[in-house]
Order: C-alpha cells, then sequence, then structure tokens
C-alpha cells in the first residue's frame, strides 16, 4: 500500500529552454530527485506570453515568435501543469524554483531591470504565502534573486555561487550571499530556504545534479 | 590533467518535448548518464520542420505554428547542437536516440505510416554507417522502431516494453521483440544495439532513469 504520507512540491517552470524559459535539465533533475525521494511533484507556470523567444542553436532571439510560458512549461513536466495563480500554499508541503534565464525574465524581471527587479504578481504571492506558513523553499542558479526580492526584510542566506556582480545584487536586495561550488547548497534554516548554484556555475550535468540533489534533500527534510 | 580517451557519443533530438519532438526527460537524462560516465554527448538533430507543433498544455496540436527540429532540439542541449548531415559514424564512438513521438513523427513517420514507416534519409545515412563501422547504438521509449526498419534484416533484438501493437510491429519489420521492464534494457550483443522502454512503459522519472543509466552503461562497454 502507498504511502498518503507523500510531501506535494510545488516546481515553478518558467517556460522550455535556458535562453528564454526553464533550464530544462535543472527543471528535469528537480523531477528526477523529487520522485527518487517518494515526493509528488505539483509542476505550475504563470499563464502569461513569454518576455521573448530565443533560437537557441543561434543564441539570438527570434523576431516576431511569441510564445505563452505555461504551453511551453508542459513540455517539461509532460502535459501536467497547473496556472500559477490557481496554487495555494496551503495545498503545498514545500516550493522548488529552478533556474535559467526564464526565471530571470518571464518570472521576475532581473535580466532587463537588475536590482530594480519587478517580481510576476502570482510568483509574489505564492511565495509570500509559502513564507507565512513556514513552509521551505528552494531556489535554484538565477532563481534566488526572487528569494532576495520578496524576503531581503528578513535577510535571507542564498547563493548564486560565485558570480561577483550577481552576488552584489543580492546584497543590494538585503541578503547575505554565501559562496557555494556547483555541487553544494546554501541553507537558511530560519527562513527555510536551500539555494544551489546549478548552471551559474556549470559546468556540466552530473555536479548540477549533485548540488539540485542536495537541494531536493534539505527542502523535503524541512518540509 | 583530463583523460583524452573520453569516448565521444552522438545523441539524436527530434525537438523537444515528447508529444511533437524529444522526449525532454529521456533526452536529459541521457545527458546526465554519459557525463557521469566521463563520455563526451555530441547533441545532432535534423535541421527540418517538426510534423507539426503540439501544445502541450492542452495535448492538442496548435494550428499554424511551425518549428524546426534542430533549434528545439537546441534547448535541450543548451544551445550545442551538430546538423545531423554533417554527422558521421568516424566521428563518434556511439549513438544514441531519445525517445518522445517526435522520433516517431521527424526522425521518421511511424506515429504517422505504422510499420509502413518512412525514416529520414540522414538518419538512416548515419545508422548504416554506424552498423558498418560496428559501432554501438542505443535506442529509447519508440525509437527502436527506427532500428527494426533499417536493420530489420539482420533481426535485431528489440525492446519497447510490453505494449502488444507496437511489439508487433517491431516483428513486422523484422526484429525480435524482448519484453522488458522499465528500468531494464535489452542488448543484442551481436549487433551491438541496447533498448529500454523509457516512457513507453513509465509510470514516472526515476523507474526511467534507471533503464537510461543501464542502456548508456552497455553502450559505453560494448564503445
Amino acid at each position: 500500500m502507498a504511502s498518503t504520507s507523500s510531501k506535494r512540491v510545488g516546481v515553478v517552470l518558467a517556460g522550455c529552454g535556458f535562453l528564454d524559459g526553464a533550464e530544462i535539465h535543472e527543471a528535469t533533475l528537480t523531477l528526477l530527485s523529487l520522485d527518487r525521494r517518494g515526493a509528488t511533484a505539483v509542476p505550475m507556470a504563470p499563464d502569461i506570453e513569454q518576455l521573448h523567444v530565443v533560437n537557441h542553436a543561434a543564441g539570438e532571439p527570434s523576431a516576431g515568435e511569441r510564445r505563452n510560458v505555461l504551453r511551453e512549461a508542459a513540455r517539461i513536466s509532460r502535459g501536467e501543469i497547473q496556472d500559477l495563480s490557481q496554487a495555494h500554499a496551503r495545498e503545498l508541503d514545500a516550493l522548488v524554483f529552478p533556474g535559467g534565464y526564464g526565471a530571470a525574465k518571464n518570472l521576475c524581471t532581473f535580466a532587463v531591470d537588475g536590482v530594480a527587479l519587478k517580481v510576476n504578481p502570482e510568483v509574489e504571492r505564492l511565495v509570500k504565502e509559502m513564507r507565512a506558513a513556514q513552509k521551505p523553499m528552494g531556489f535554484i542558479c538565477i532563481a534566488p534573486v526572487i528569494a532576495a526580492k520578496l524576503l531581503g526584510a528578513e535577510h535571507p542566506e542564498l547563493t548564486i555561487g560565485v558570480d561577483p556582480d550577481t552576488a552584489q545584487a543580492l546584497q543590494a536586495l538585503g541578503a547575505k550571499h554565501l559562496e557555494r561550488k556547483v555541487d553544494d547548497i546554501a541553507v537558511d534554516r530560519k527562513l527555510k530556504l536551500v539555494s544551489t548554484p546549478a548552471y551559474m556555475l556549470g559546468p556540466s550535468i552530473a555536479p548540477v545534479a549533485a548540488g539540485i540533489d542536495k537541494l531536493v534533500s534539505a527542502l523535503l527534510e524541512m518540509a
């Protein structure tokens, strides 16, 4: 008989593809880690248009093309996707944000506005609900900028690896930046936050997987 | 000092998304397994238009939308992608085909034509080059239909899991079908072929990962 105590973990996807959406490896490895540990992933995304579409073979914007974040995110989750506006902290035990430029282009405007970033209102609502409920959250790659912006007043401890400009931005938003290697995590036990550098450092998928697996383990332990 | 004996393994991608391209988890897990084992992945895709585009949130074709297999595949490989027409067996130690409907819609026409399938000419050329050079190949999920079509005269031993209709199609093409569980592989040592059911069986990413890891291990052992 299956355990009925499986933890439900929201996975917030920003599209599909590291240059304009969610980083595919980071998202997939998050789902793998959750499944291996018996947790239930709840994939979700905002039903909004992407900032833009990037031709990933050329590394250049694809002029005139438009895509929807929710529809593209559903590629990563094999069709199972919830509109982020329908997601609530009361139905989740934890929440994770994979990275990729989409986290900084579609979930917030960090890629365009730097420390003057705005966060998508539904992302802001859900993160603040989770924080109010004292439920743990994970932030991968560039996604810690969202935590820094929304929770900066509580001085969250976060890592984006070692990049000095991004670390400085986190600190400007009120966070304390901790340097970490790609296969390691930073844990803020007070605010129940975990972060890992992933492809902010790279250089390849195996060490990124190791860091994400540690993040998921710490997240479930706090859930 | 890094080893210079790293094996180069072509990974043939059929787009990005299981309903109209490469199955994202299967492709990502293949890259993970290769990297963990010290092999070098060489992502490649045909520079052709997709059969169609599917809205993965709705599970329905997206009317009027067009996408290129190579460009979409580059999302999975983080921009590093080779045109399949430029790939040659002499530069590779092994070749692997992740699954997803794209393998049966873009790399061949099995999804439309069943056992009367046609295979993309560049896919056919490369598979036959690999076979002539006696280099190993891996086929994941539905991709074994390509091996059955191209190598049927040599009666390859392959698995797609347990689905009776697809197993019958493989046999009609000349292959011998072996029933396998999702976390297992079928190995044809004579033709140097490995296959695993992956999402032909599912039901979730962890057992799919186990099967793909065994496939990559067997592939590299034969390379």
